[in-house]
């Protein structure tokens, strides 16, 4: 069984693992990788050498997938050096694996012609894909290299939007007449010699390519040749419009444990198919879009990108986090006579700003989540936000009272915890109305609501609490 | 074309939206549907009547993963009345496509024996998985059903984490002999005349049931029926362990674009396998559990919760928070006298900490996102902490600057602007470098780096801010 063994999951990880390894903790393999350094110069060549050659047999056995996963996890320079191993015609298909953050390190050192042959080896739709989301735009010299017809398709294809099924669908379908036997089928397929990927099933069409139905790989093995494909066929099969969301038709696959679906235009005509590999990436991009919003970095941000790459997409999220913090600190700033009355005020303050944040974000969160999940309905809008404020009022109730108690033992004054624990319930309801509010009515204004909530959300509940609780303490303790 | 557009994904997701607003936009459906009202007590029994029967045709059209779904988007009393019109037989398969948190709803009003036999229309790998999760304990009762040699190998699986490939692994498998030819194969299969759900692909095993290879159905049917199975089959398959973890092997299957896959013990023995169905299910929990540990919500807490279940799976957060907010105002306190002396710190102050929240918890989202993509590797952590640094140091200075530059404007105190800017640095400084080392601790320590990392961050850059602004003021200001 040794055969197998190689091929488990946890072997390719470990090759994966060593390729890093062996990259990154002798830095004189990827010097010598680039030409930066000669073996002579090597104090110790036999080790570099055996090194060298390991790195060439990972690189020569991991297939496109695992590389691109590699490439992914090494800093720069690891990386140049790595994809200078990559064979060129295994290259197409490593960019298209990879993700779009370690794209441009991968092209620059290649010319526009390098990268155009390298895509030779992917189908149109990848083709496609790669040329109009790579960092340079070689979608003209594609498109010039391509015949008059499927230049005129490719366009039209071009139109959709990036998270569209039409962007992300293939063109590569098997389709079978209704009217032959699945005996025909079957020859016709071995004629054919292959098949595109995940094909688990064939489609159904008239001679004007109208979609009739649907013809299951399995169907055609577990019926008599003698059928015909209409007797046997599925003719209510799911269906996608080219205009559908991409993150809607992958729940949609979750829901119907799909393998593949046909996608058809507006009448009923087949274009292609979606396979749930493409789906698979959808949903991983997804969440991880909702992550990375909800967590205020951009999607061109990843561990291995340079210092001036970091500060250069994170700067936004600084700035308008500083005007947040700033405008709060004006409020504050508004009641320094109080402050300079009580100064146990300056010290109570952010624990009714901090406890604010954190009820505002559980919320937000929750949120966010069942609207991606579609678990919420415009007539749970009334219901979601009564519910939240019940939890914070109860939150506030409680934990407002224990820190009142704290704060009246603490400075030995009653109305000092009384302000505390009403500034508390006050500040929590605050932050729970808007932490439903927020994201409700940025999905209402056609903007993901995971972007800024979090934000907004802290400059609410800062900006609030310290106005409510420093409020609170000039009316009832000057 | 009307009966294929009948199932497209765009209509099956407006007859959800359709149930959802029935149910939700007048009381009187659910009522009718529970039993509270009857239709002699309505004012417009006509319209009610209408509505009630839409909603009986739609539950009698939607199938049982969108009922799941709509399940799920309703709050509780909407969800005991939808689920009563559910019928017996699709029970079990509701329960199984619907999340755990709407597990209690379901089944409140079920007796065991009812639950057990919803659950006898799923596989016993399906079964076995609800009886260990359902709030209720059943699973005595399932085994004490089995026969006995069924109930051995259950009891072996049932051993299996979670989140492990053993407790995702289907039990039904096709399997053939290689020295069988293609036509035979056909044959049987016809036999059979069914397979299990998304099979690509057969199993080739030897009679000990040693996995010797794959067969795919696309295999068969592009290859003579007189060739032999061991000629044509895929004898290098990718197979896991059922000790391996589920996540991981979703990224697998990610990367190689896998439907299924076989599941081997230690020894090769076909045990069962993998679908991509129950992958795209571990895909989307996984990255739902990271959003909700980072937003601080637990996996049982979701927006139709009660508002008691909603406190009690929160409360936990909120002591956390309350407990850090508390150490950070006591820091605060232990400078009452600078503060005195200085009012304007006082409403300075919370700018120095917010940004350092800030940056931690992007520093700490990034770490998170790269761990769960393996992006990390043990070579990179120095590098990982000096390029988080760098960009701390670049942001602190360009941003603390300008903040320094405001303070020095709006105080005229040129030695208070130079205290924000280098208060600022430093605790940017320590955002940064925390943002790496918690989370890489505690995967280190083989907890969820996601799990507590975000209150953990915040706790210390607040303390940590109002500590290093506060002492530097002292220290050049008094």
């Amino acid at each position: 069984m040794s055969v197998l063994k190689k091929n488990s999951a946890r072997q390719r990880d470990q090759e994966r693992a060593r390729l890093i390894w062996l990259l990154t903790t002798d830095k004189a393999v990827t010097s010598t990788l680039l030409g930066k350094l000669t073996l002579a110069e090597q104090y110790d060549v036999g080790t570099l050498a055996d090194d060298i050659a390991e790195v060439g047999a990972l690189v020569a056995h991991l297939p496109p997938p695992d590389l691109a996963d590699t490439l992914e996890a090494l800093p720069s320079e690891e990386r140049h050096a790595l994809w200078r191993l990559v064979q060129d015609h295994e290259r197409g298909q490593v960019l298209l694996e990879a993700s779009e953050n370690v794209w441009d390190d991968l092209i620059d050192e290649m010319s526009d012609r390098d990268i155009l042959d390298a895509l030779q080896t992917l189908d149109i739709d990848e083709q496609i894909y790669l040329v109009q989301h790579l960092p340079r735009n070689l979608t003209g010299r594609l498109l010039a290299s391509l015949p008059a017809d499927e230049r005129a398709r490719v366009r039209q294809v071009m139109h959709y939007e990036k998270n569209s099924v039409g962007a992300i669908m293939e063109f590569g379908v098997i389709t079978v007449r209704p009217d032959v036997t699945l005996g025909t089928v079957q020859r016709y397929l071995r004629r054919l010699g292959k098949m595109p990927d995940n094909t688990d099933k064939l489609f159904v069409t008239s001679r004007d390519k109208t979609l009739l139905g649907e013809l299951e790989l399995k169907t055609i093995l577990l019926n008599s040749t003698q059928r015909r494909v209409s007797e046997v066929m599925e003719n209510e099969p799911m269906v996608f419009s080219p205009e559908d969301d991409a993150e809607k038709a992958a729940r949609t696959f979750e829901r119907d444990d799909l393998v593949s679906a046909a996608v058809v235009d507006s009448v009923g005509k087949l274009m292609g198919r979606l396979t749930v590999d493409e789906i698979v990436d959808v949903v991983y991009e997804e969440t991880d879009n909702d992550l990375r919003a909800l967590g205020g970095i951009s999607a061109e941000d990843d561990v291995h990108a340079s210092v001036g790459k970091a500060v250069k997409t994170r700067w936004a999220w600084l700035a308008i986090n500083l005007c947040t913090a700033f405008i709060a600190s004006r409020v504050i700033d508004g009641f320094e006579h109080t402050i300079s009355q009580l100064v146990a005020l300056a010290s109570l303050m952010p624990i009714v700003a901090g406890i604010g944040g954190n009820t505002g974000n559980q919320t937000i969160t929750m949120i966010v989540r069942a609207l991606a999940l579609e678990n919420i309905q415009p007539g749970n809008f009334a219901f979601l936000i009564f519910r939240e404020m019940g939890v914070a009022l109860i939150n506030g109730l409680v934990w407002g009272g224990i820190m009142g108690g704290i704060t009246w033992w603490l400075y030995d004054d009653m109305a000092l915890g009384g302000v505390m624990m009403l500034a508390m319930v006050l500040n929590l309801l605050v932050a729970s109305m808007m932490g439903v509010i927020i994201p409700l009515t940025m999905t209402k204004l056609g903007r993901d609501p995971a972007v800024g909530s979090s934000v907004m959300i802290t400059a609410i509940t800062d900006t609030g609490g310290f106005f409510i609780f420093l409020g609170l303490a000039t009316l009832f303790l000057l």
